[in-house]
């Protein structure tokens, strides 16, 4: 585990570690341990893949004395100074003497290539275990094992002994894989797309850099402009989400997280049972700024776009259509209405300017459609990019006979003219399009092949600004009024008085320690009142006869305080007498300490059924009234808060409210690992919380 | 419209109209009415496309006695025989007179290249409906207006003005779009994964010739192998599920239907303003046996897919995951089980033989992860295809520097070797695996360029399979008991009569003309009842309080009739006493007869919050019943079916039963347009019908 986040550490060991980082990824230096003139060996791979590199190669090899023309030293020791980067090509049994020796030596940081390692079994675990006690006690970095190593194209460095890497391509693309293959396919993808890569860092079992170190390499990394991260599984979720959010403002990532069927340890949680892992990783790294996409093809494309077309900060950027086809179009504004984009229909006096340049009967409030790409082509682009509420403009032609005007020939003009981003796609034939999209994506643009593609690419985009908008939203601040520190159990009458304290109200109610209080507190109250038993012996209440509803006589209360009586307790028997919630829409809201990524708030409407059907949403906390306000929209059964068959409007500001208030409880209290409430009642005004949990 | 089912039409005039169908998609000559020697007009732009049609070609044109060195005709009648196909290109304005001559003519079918009809304004709109007019009073069969035309490439035809057709490759998907940008970029789709295209059709307005006709066409079409139909709107939508039905079985259909933000006729209805028009479609897609995309590539990927591996009918075909890299095989299997496609785990056997041929922790139960590609991958994939529950494997590798084995070289020998099929996907550099993916593709396989599009090409063969299972699944009978036919508005008991006729259970109930009939009513039925208004005026009688429960003495039943009887009314006063029903989960069933897709079907669970979220499952009616169970399945809430926290679990069989009867009664009672059960609620054994409306 990286120990960046260990209180232990000093801040020298701090800044050390940062150092041998980039030394590590941006070396000087570089020795291979276990050199060989073998072609089979990884050893002799990872010469080969060194041609080119500019700074010092090391061979390290106690039984030759020359290797491929390279003299060779018997250990790191006697090379005499340290080295920046180490490539480790010995057997898994010697590795931990190998380090070792790297560290006496002063290297900056390694990279393990052999296998055997925690992936093949208890010997090759143990083998790990012992690497990162060593790299836990060093400033050493370490990049593996089981990883094929990582590339850094503007360092003219294959630290690797994948085949293939010599049809990479340069460029400022950045790539960090949990999977070694995965990383060099997304590579090529990148490349396919006229693009190139900056780096490619497969992480591998990540027993000391993982891509939340990699991540803040790259965040520093002149020659990256967007990073694309393809995770299997998030162990040390709060710090990958801290690393994104200082990250993502500066440079925009996109993250492919495998597993939409797993359930993880977040799921195994009371409230957390509401919510697959999967979920809560994803709206983690959107909350965190992060772009996320489904496939690796996606990974390449999204993480290319943003490095060409990143739009600034939005809370709904605006985008404009143009289409040379309509049946593109059609699809085009399918997928952007799906993916919620904003398609704003044109400014009156744009139709006109346009109305002006294409044939009549043709729509042109967006998408405009040209119905086919006509020699004012060019002039509807510059139209549509100067109004007002377009922050960018996807544009899409397929390749016409005779066309007046080529995409290669007016888009880079018009580009250069406006401000506004301009992405470009078309379709056909590879004979037919070729010289088009070559052209184009030398010029620095992202060209798609497809509608789907084109539009994919404004989502992207949309995306990366609505989230960067949404990182730049401050923490809502919540006040505690003066409240007991919670410890042990506590009963909902506690649990209730911790709700107050962060502002979010709940019934009438008096706790009772004998039946004379409990009948002095039904008169004190408005009636009908409710009757429970107050014990933390109790888990489920209603189900074992410790709610009485709709009390309004005192011999209706009489009867319920009977029925509480029979109830078997250890602890002394008290009484909650509460005055009875209006009828109101019920949600639930959990704040739970998740294994990964620490604090969590979850929201979901209804009782059974959204449970069953798993709608709700979830956030790390603590979160901003935004935040909270959409994690209230993108429940499915939002609907019903917007007054549901004749039902009044609920309270969205005052659950917003409650909702940041709950998300702050587990910072302030350490003591809680778990807090909800089920049910909080919305009304017209105001919410209530009928009954709290703490664990 | 197309006119096949028109009750007018005589069976000689349907073998005609197929026949001229045939006529104009695959003709022995052709004309063009307005060919021209101007190369910017459509009528040159087409005899440009003839080149190197084998039949007649015949221009028309009065003012030219010889054109590009054909002989010119001054009309179609001075032909003097009848041609198959008619291109028209002149303008809208003389194509009323110009489609009335080739009629007389005796033409087989014509095809409107020029534009200015439906699309442009009400002008072209008459000119549009004249059009339709002449084409339903004949046999004459009408491609357009609105479209560039179509291809055949196995009668060496390009009927079309489109640019690029050069670059059509030929093969055996054919293509029906909506749309005619959509039809040829698709087109090239096809070629680009080296396969190609039979026919591509764009049916633009289709006033007569719809996609239903060009499939009907294309499903006698021996070229044809598999169909891919792009479609913006389904008008005829139980003339096209018909279609498919029939089609389906023999030739595989993809679809990709475009529009998922409409909200179109079905929503309107009660009942049908529970589901989107848009699920509504898919499903009815899905029931016929197509498979369903979401992009013009998927579209394209699937179509060649199933061209060239499709597998016979299964209820679950069992696939193989082959990869070269555990990194690929996590992805493929997280999209496998996202789609519910099974991934069997392979026989102990089939496991023991591949552990002797890989090495040793790696995974083999499948995924069987090979850790890389070595010299023994041939032999394991025989090994998994050799699984008795295996009937399809997918194998994935990334090129290997010096790999031992060449996919190109063993996957074609074990492929044949096998009954089972198999598909391969590979990813990088373009340069990296061309040469691969060409050889393999020349060998007449799909291969997929990344681990997602191999797993989405598993998926589509899964699809098929198991719509081809469903399609072969008689419609579950009906029997209907002797019932008054419904005419008119109808009464809660009337309704509820007429649900027992088909078998579904409601409580015992008396309808009473008389308070005294009401008491009478009450002694003879279980303790408590439910006292009702009972009366077509009253629509929602929750709301207007014409619903007393728990009524359990007489005192009491005499209350709920003063407030029955304090209810206005015009007509006699009824009331309906009814046994309470035990408590139990709540569905809600609908038959609604669609003004597209005829008589459907619709489930969801729940009352209020299943409305809000649109949780319902939709199927054309008639179904049998493994359709009415999987559209249990497929509900979101289905967990609640299942005994959710300690509930009983539900009679899923007397549900479905249940729906199968209901989606009976449109097509037994044409009078009615809409039947709903709300609620019908569900016991341990057994449903009961508490409430049922007719319209």
């Amino acid at each position: 585990m990286p120990n960046s986040a260990d209180p232990a550490r000093t801040t020298s060991d701090t800044v050390d570690r940062h150092t041998n980082l980039k030394r590590l990824f941006a070396p000087r230096s570089v020795a291979i341990v276990g050199a060989s003139s073998s072609p089979e060996k990884v050893g002799y791979q990872a010469i080969h893949a060194l041609e080119g590199f500019p700074g010092e190669i090391i061979l390290v090899n106690p039984r030759a004395a020359e290797i491929l023309g390279y003299k060779t030293y018997p250990s790191l020791a006697a090379v005499g100074k340290p080295v920046d980067l180490v490539i480790f090509a010995v057997p898994a049994t010697t590795c931990v003497e190998a380090v070792s020796e790297a560290i006496k030596c002063g290297c900056g940081g390694g990279l393990i290539i052999s296998g055997g390692f925690a992936e093949s079994g208890p010997e090759g675990a143990a083998i790990q275990d012992q690497l990162k006690t060593l790299c836990e006690g060093s400033s050493f970095r370490l990049l593996g094992p089981n990883t094929a190593g990582f590339v850094n194209m503007h360092a003219s460095l294959t630290a690797s002994f994948a085949s293939g890497t010599e049809h990479l391509r340069a460029g400022n693309v950045a790539v960090v894989a949990q999977s070694s293959g995965i990383n060099f396919l997304v590579s090529y993808f990148v490349g396919n797309l006229g693009s190139g890569v900056s780096c490619a860092i497969g992480v591998g079992n990540a027993i000391d850099i993982d891509a939340t170190d990699a991540l803040e390499f790259l965040a520093q990394d002149a020659g990256t402009r967007a990073i694309a991260v393809h995770l299997e599984g998030i162990p040390q979720g709060r710090r990958l989400y801290d690393a994104l959010r200082r990250v993502t403002p500066h440079k925009p990532v996109v993250v492919l997280i495998v597993g939409r069927e797993d359930i993880g340890e977040f799921a195994k949680s009371h409230t957390g049972n509401l919510v697959g892992s999967y979920d809560l990783k994803l709206n983690a790294l959107r909350q965190a700024g992060a772009v996320t996409v489904s496939s690796t093809e996606d990974l390449a494309a999204a993480a290319v776009v943003l490095s060409l077309h990143r739009l600034p900060p939005k809370r709904q950027p605006g985008f404009g259509v143009l289409t040379g086809q309509g049946g593109a179009g059609i699809i085009m504004l399918d997928w952007l209405k799906s993916a919620d984009v904003s398609v704003p229909t044109l400014r009156e006096a744009t139709v006109t300017r346009i109305s002006g340049l294409v044939p009549p009967m043709t729509y042109i409030k967006n998408p405009v459609d040209t119905a086919r790409p006509g020699a004012t082509f060019p002039d509807v682009l510059s139209a549509i990019a100067a109004d007002d509420q377009i922050d960018a403009v996807i544009v899409f032609a397929l390749p016409e006979r005779g066309g007046a005007v080529q995409p290669e020939h007016f888009l880079p003009l018009v580009r250069r003219a406006t401000p506004k981003e301009i992405v470009f796609g078309t379709g056909g034939s590879e004979a037919g399009i070729r010289a088009t999209v070559d052209a184009l994506r030398a010029q620095g643009m992202f060209v798609a092949e497809s509608p789907e593609q084109l539009a994919r690419a404004a989502i992207v985009l949309s995306e990366d600004a609505v989230a960067q908008w949404k990182v730049a939203q401050p923490v809502s601040a919540v006040t505690f009024r003066a409240v007991a520190k919670v410890s042990g159990n506590v009963d909902e009458h506690a649990a209730k008085q911790l709700l107050e304290a962060i502002g979010i109200a709940t019934p009438k109610r008096v706790a009772c320690a004998s039946r004379k209080e409990a009948v002095a507190a039904f008169r004190s109250l408005d009636k009908p009142v409710v009757a429970k038993i107050l014990s933390t012996e109790i888990g489920h209440k209603t189900e074992a006869g410790g709610v009485h509803l709709n009390i309004s006589d005192e011999a209706a209360l009489n009867r319920a305080l009977d029925a509480l009586d029979a109830i078997p307790l250890k602890s002394a028997r008290r009484y909650l007498v509460e005055a009875m919630a209006p009828a109101g829409l019920e949600l639930i809201v959990g704040a739970v300490r998740d294994a990964s990524f620490g604090p969590t708030i979850v929201v979901g409407i209804g009782g059974t059924i959204a449970e069953a059907i798993k709608d709700t949403a979830t956030r790390i906390a603590p979160i901003s009234l935004a935040e909270a306000h959409e994690m209230l929209d993108e429940l499915r059964a939002s609907p019903l808060l917007d007054g549901w068959r004749g039902s009044p409007k609920a309270d969205r500001d005052a659950l917003a409210k409650a909702i940041v208030s709950l998300a702050a409880v587990l910072d302030h209290q350490p003591e809680i690992g778990e807090i909800e409430i089920n049910p909080l009642r919305v009304y017209a005004r105001g919410v209530l919380a009928l009954d709290a949990l703490i664990a």
